[in-house]
């Protein structure tokens, strides 16, 4: 890491990906590190969060949120250390997140962060399992899913960040989880780690081997992926069904989306098919950091993380998250854990 | 008509229909009139009611019910008059519906049945605006729908059975109702009779005129067709829309089904997609009719039926529903009304 502390680097957007992000569709900038204006704070970028959403706001295409302009930098969730404020809220050593971008020192307005209690839990918690994917995945099963005891829970993606989560919560609810993943590593770490009832592996023979994990049928399907994943679960919906639509990563490098499935069983099963984001519910932030600390802390929620180091590598790692090449939460480490 | 007194004329399933359903796939069988037993009520058989789920009876593949078998009673809600009766909660004379069959006499035990007033409302509504339709449209808009004033929605099939009345319901919310109809004639009566501030006509430039009919998007969209309707709908829904899931009626002819949306923008726009069925929520039936039968009483909620004569002719009056060669509530009428 060569940033000194006078000099802020940025990854800015220099051009829309074609398919696959790529580090040339990026560049990093240089400028003076900002001081804080009243009302805000300057933090030291310790960690970046990296998410598949973010493909989205590559893109010119309509979506919930604006894209990034070009030569903007890029945004997404960071943990780091403030190092002055103008608030009185926040003081030197605070360990904050907040939704800001890709950059070794931010400056934000003091209420768009969450302090966090760095002695809770590991640093990286605080972007995976009790940041935004971990409620992500709290508020799909609690709005949405709604698992009750005894029913069958099948999760895609389910070792990543938010996939990890969601089964877990299943798990609590005494559901039968079924967890679909890439790769015969992932799938045996949801097994024996998270303790999932079984894991299929998206690679394999997809719909034979989920029928089989679920001799009785979905009752929740929590989908992070689409494509063949999604219509394989949803060829097994039983009546009154809840499908969570958090994501279809699947497409996301996608120029244009292919046909989905035919909605008639909709009809004739009951199912309700209800698309959600983080953000519409706010509050359940709050809950969850307080529901979900000590279940981290007594190792009784688990999960994993990939750490990338380096901002300059930030493309690379959200590349990776796109095609399933990280094994849980992906990190980018942009400077040192204060001691 | 000439069934006489003592000789039951039923209408059974001779083979599958490939596609359209027509008249030698079914075959009238004759018996002598059965004698009601303890519990039971035998009916003299006045109006069937004709309605696009029936396709799914005569079709081997999943449903939410049984089909018919080769040999069987075609299934479906009739209206008739107690010739006979061996239960304290019946007598002779009363007019009935229920869900019988199609059949000159129907044998039914009490529970299956339900009286109506025939004083409240003409014969027909019991079987399409106060019967089995309208409550479909009550429901769905009651617990998934539920339209709020100010909004935008959208019904397809509005001049049926089902959408007329769901998209007066909207009206009553005080909504922009838009419906979607097949042809001139049944776009100007949803305007000019219902009441509804636009209707497209599919057959002409659908998702163009739709755009221009919901300049604010759409809030609700009430499903009764699929294909290229739902596409259009989709196309325009509003972020935290409801989909009504009622039917499909486009492909209900169809060996295979063809692909659907991709439901990327489910997630982003937080749409809701959820189905339904009318016999979930048997309370809804007591419901509607108090709620309804004044409304129909006053001519404030209106309706439309097209009557066909001759028990034989109720296969015929199922391919017309099929290919939208009704307008409004399809019936048979079995008999003449009693005096």
């Amino acid at each position: 890491m060569n940033a000194t502390d006078d000099v802020r680097r940025s990854m800015v957007l220099r051009r829309r990906p074609d398919g696959e992000p790529r580090a040339d569709d990026f560049a990093i900038v240089e400028d003076p590190v900002p001081l804080p204006g009243q009302g805000q704070v300057l933090i030291r970028t310790i960690l970046l969060s990296i998410d598949p959403y973010m493909r989205g706001r590559l893109a010119d295409r309509p979506s919930y949120a604006p894209s990034v302009a070009i030569g903007e930098v890029m945004t997404g969730e960071v943990l780091g250390e403030v190092m002055a404020s103008l608030d009185p809220g926040f003081e030197q050593g605070d360990i904050v997140v907040g939704a800001r971008g890709w950059q070794t020192h931010v400056l934000a307005g003091a209420a768009t962060l969450t302090k966090v209690d760095r002695h809770a839990a590991p640093l990286g918690a605080w972007l995976g399992v009790l940041g935004m994917p971990g409620v992500t995945a709290y508020s799909g099963m609690k709005d949405i899913g709604q698992p009750r005891r005894g029913e069958t829970v099948v999760v895609s993606a389910a070792s990543g960040a938010v996939g990890s989560v969601a089964g877990q919560l299943a798990m609590r609810e005494g559901c039968r989880v079924v967890g679909i993943a890439g790769g015969p590593d992932k799938c045996l770490w949801v097994q024996e780690s998270l303790g999932f009832h079984d894991c299929v592996d998206h690679r394999a023979d997809l719909s034979g081997a989920l029928k089989e994990a679920c001799p009785g049928g979905i009752d929740v399907y929590f989908e992070n992926v689409g494509g063949a994943v999604q219509q394989a679960a949803f060829d097994l919906l039983n009546v009154h069904a809840r499908v969570v639509m958090c994501g279809m990563i699947s497409q996301y490098n996608e120029p244009t989306f292919p046909p989905g499935p035919n909605l008639g069983f909709v009809v004739g099963r009951r199912v309700r098919i209800e698309g959600m984001l983080v953000f519409d519910k706010p509050e359940r932030y709050a809950e969850w950091r307080a529901l979900a600390a000590p279940w981290v802390r007594d190792g009784s929620l688990r999960y994993r993380e990939t750490v990338i180091d380096g901002l300059e590598n930030a493309p690379e790692a959200l590349r990776l998250v796109l095609r399933g090449g990280n094994f849980g939460k992906m990190l980018v480490r942009v400077a040192e854990e204060p001691r």
